[in-house]
């Protein structure tokens, strides 16, 4: 992310075309529709060098789904803000310019397929329960898992069902709303 | 559903073994992943039959995936009562002892597969949409639409990923922490 373009290899360019088409290709057709040929296809290069670069699908797919959410301290901001903060988040990376749309990606797959599925249950374990953790106390994992819910349900119904009144919901709108249905998860933790 | 045993002729009793065999394989399988003849022999009969039977798979999967939500009429509960009213019905049609888990299996399907997609999003709009635009005007899109992200939410982490915590959320949390938050969209909708 913070390379300059004047630093790329070649290796650097050939490794991000793939991660382009691969991304792209799990995005549309999920991880049992895309093949390691396909991708190869797609980013113009021999099927041979998506093995060497990646290892292989499965391997393709972690890096493709980019599965860090990046999630911010939570702990750094006022309580009654949090709500907001986590769907302002989730939207900035999964609208912004840098093509992370790996929620969406991985939810798409993991409706059907048990090695995406375990992925984003332990995406969930490693980097969202414990952000909860935090703010929650002993009740987080619940919290958390309500969390989940709403967040998942808001990326499932704009990015990947594309149902029209979603899609078409103003950002702001979504922030604040939506903002206050985690919050009121996070506010009614039990103690 | 409310024949009595005594009246289900043969044919009936085929036209139930081929439903069940079809539902127990969408859910687990998805739209993609199953063939008429799958079903057919999971319900030990020629696939010949299923076709005369329901016609083909498309059909067959608009039968299995029980696609009449049965939502109760919305105006005729007190407005405060309707955010905790519409979760208690879709748990009680989701974890019900009828098997009528559709939504969950449309689910799965339509992150893969166009066909269920455009289902899911002719469902929503031909069922909770009107549900919800007796109650919230003109700004009922919107609102019918943040209904969604919520109730498509919690099927797809509770019964398609299968998430742990939210799994083991008892049923009457979920009713008033999720009712909660349909309730506050229900009540946020704009004149």
């Amino acid at each position: 992310m913070t390379d300059s373009p004047a630093k790329k290899t070649k290796s650097d360019r050939t490794r991000e075309a793939i991660l382009e088409a691969a991304r792209l290709l799990f995005a549309q057709k999920g991880y049992d529709g895309t093949t390691v040929r396909d991708i190869a296809a797609a980013a113009a290069i021999d099927p041979a060098m998506v093995i060497r670069y990646f290892g292989g699908k499965d391997a393709l797919f972690a890096r493709a789904a980019d599965l860090d959410l990046r999630l911010p301290d939570l702990t750094t901001l006022p309580r009654h803000a949090v709500g907001e903060a986590l769907v302002r988040h989730f939207l900035t990376v999964w609208e912004g310019d840098g093509g992370t749309i790996g929620l969406p990606i991985a939810l798409r797959s993991a409706a059907s397929n048990d090695l995406a599925a375990a992925r984003l249950r332990e995406i969930f374990a490693t980097q969202v329960a414990p952000a909860i953790a935090r703010l929650a106390g002993p009740d987080a994992p619940a919290v958390a898992g309500l969390v989940a819910t709403q967040i998942l349900g808001l990326a499932f119904t704009r990015y990947v069902l594309r149902l029209p009144p979603v899609v078409a919901l103003p950002r702001e709108r979504i922030v604040a709303e939506v903002g206050r249905s985690i919050q009121a998860y996070i506010d009614g933790a039990r103690p």
